[in-house]
């Protein structure tokens, strides 16, 4: 045990993120005691076994796990509460809390504020799992007050929980994560709000793309809500700059619009917002955080009957490639599907000659 | 044969959709002519078997798989050079090129409007394949000259190719495509155009979220400058709406920014978005055009060597459930990931037990 691993550690919350953490220091031997406003939150919790329930217990390190809006005011009563113990929350959003503890006179130097970003669609405790964590990034956003063990413990805790960890300011944090995930929600609830008044024969147009694009917009709006609000300088500065783009595709269509063979100024416009697009998306990390792997897609035609699917997957695991990714695409209203199945180069062919010898209708 | 079936079809550009119109043809027995600028191009279609190449066939049936700029010139060329045949097009703006016919005072008749909506990510005779069309929606615009042996005709090649054909006029199938997949382009376009400018850092923490909202971000801009251009009167009234739902937002956002333990109305701003953004996705049809089915996704660890992933495929095949879908969730630095494997209810229970038995951690 070094110095930097707590002994005990206090887990206030416990709902997706906060029952986590417990599930998964309890398998580490970790002495975890849970707490949550709500009783039978608390015994779920435990249930599941990440700890135990111990309203008041002492601890090394405690994990506040509350909601956003009230991540401030949590933190700064455990730190008033255990005078010896680090503290770190793990909320989304990381100036605002900082600036209200600061308001409150709070010393921060015991405090670590913290984000896991391992979010699911599903929450609550009954979704945790012990590795929540693994492989996803947890920023870590200390103060120049921070003192440097707690610092040590907190990154010990991301680690052992299987997160790759990184350290920024609190600023630089939340105008990252407006970026990354704040604006991109904004967008998805923009474009499906659109559907709502979209005639019926036009939502049966649907394909992969606006669902993909979507996807997110089934988010809950009470959480996304404090979270825009908590972020909200970051945010606006994001939007902002999305509108002033969307502004000068707005007028280059419009134009387009009013003369439809005239304009080439407005085609330059809008090939130019897709050209930054192309450029933007490049520069998301593949696989492992490097950069993107060119796979090979061998696409597959499955007859959409019970088990055939089954037989697709237990004939590719017989040909004994390494798969590096596998969409399926369901086909509307027709009695077949289409299996892409992402490969490195030199794999497709072993894979394409065992699945044709197996019957199977492989476009390659 | 029926009457509506043609004996010869003529294809005019052979990129993906011609040529997969003409592979599919050819399959049925129809005599598939083949006509691109591109000498190599059309040698290409001709060699992947998608028809013969004949510059000035006779044909019942002119496809006309040009680009959207080019295609009511080509269509007006089609509909003089052969007094007899029947022709449609497959782009996907349809007023567009029917305002330019009249305008040339074409007689379209013999004009039947379509859309195929089978794009691909790979563009080309070489993405190609006979059932592209395969359970995809195929939206026929006649107008109110065109003749109903046309109309017949032409629907009876699109249901030959498996696609779900639909009739809607040309306005409607403009106003439709512009909100169910021109404006996600452009938001993606928007989102990820944010990207360039963030730092390493920020783009390291790019989560599923961004990746899905941003993919179609990565298409070419060249045909997308002239489908949003083609259709920039409907993408134009789509984008302002949603321009005016982005400006409240905004507004609420910098509300928050300055007043952030204020501006209760911003609040219920932002929360309205989220939860028009539910409403909007939640119209989206599921597999086969049906109401969305709830699946249960049973989350599996999968180390990260080879073949472990092919193992977890075969134990699922040999558990016999029927798979609804499936997703893999790349871990970012560390030995695992985790599959998520849909399927009904019913049958969790058994897929959970076959494949603890097997020793695979499935958190369920």
């Amino acid at each position: 045990m070094t110095a930097r691993q707590p002994r005990s550690v206090r887990v206030v919350g416990t709902g997706l993120v906060g029952t986590s953490v417990g599930l998964a220091l309890c398998s580490q031997g970790v002495d975890v005691t849970l707490f949550d406003p709500s009783p039978s939150a608390v015994a779920l919790a435990r249930d599941l076994g990440a700890g135990r329930i111990e309203p008041n217990a002492a601890a090394d390190l405690v994990v506040v796990a509350a909601p956003p809006d009230v991540v401030a005011d949590v933190v700064a009563a455990e730190l008033a509460a255990r005078p010896d113990a680090v503290v770190t929350d793990v909320a989304s959003v990381k100036s605002l809390p900082l600036k209200r503890l600061r308001a409150m006179g709070v010393d921060v130097s015991r405090y670590v504020g913290g984000h896991p970003l391992a979010g699911r669609e599903r929450s609550g405790a009954v979704a945790a799992r012990a590795d929540l964590f693994a492989g996803r990034p947890w920023v870590l956003t200390p103060t120049e007050e921070t003192s440097e063990p707690a610092l040590q413990m907190v990154r010990w805790m991301a680690g052992t929980l299987g997160a790759t960890v990184s350290v920024m300011d609190a600023v630089e944090h939340d105008e990252a994560v407006a970026v990354i995930s704040h604006v991109p929600q904004v967008a998805a609830s923009l474009v499906a709000a659109r559907l709502r008044s979209a005639p019926e024969s036009a939502v049966a147009l649907a394909g992969q793309g606006v669902r993909d694009v979507t996807r997110i917009a089934a988010s809950d709006p009470h959480l996304w809500t404090q979270i825009l609000a908590g972020n909200a300088g970051a945010v606006a500065r994001a939007l902002h700059a999305l509108r002033d783009d969307l502004d000068s595709v707005l007028a280059a269509v419009d134009a387009l619009g009013a003369q439809p063979d005239d304009a080439l100024g407005a085609r330059a416009t809008v090939a130019g917002l897709v050209a930054a697009g192309n450029e933007g998306h490049a520069r998301i990390p593949g696989k492992h955080g490097s950069a993107p792997t060119v796979y090979v897609a061998v696409p597959v035609i499955v007859p959409d009957r019970p088990g055939e699917l089954a037989r697709l997957l237990r004939d590719v695991g017989d040909a004994g490639v390494n798969l590096e990714d596998l969409r399926i695409e369901h086909s509307e209203g027709r009695p077949m599907g289409l299996a892409e199945i992402d490969v490195l180069p030199a794999a497709a062919q072993t894979l394409v000659g065992a699945l044709r010898e197996r019957g199977w209708t492989v476009h390659a």
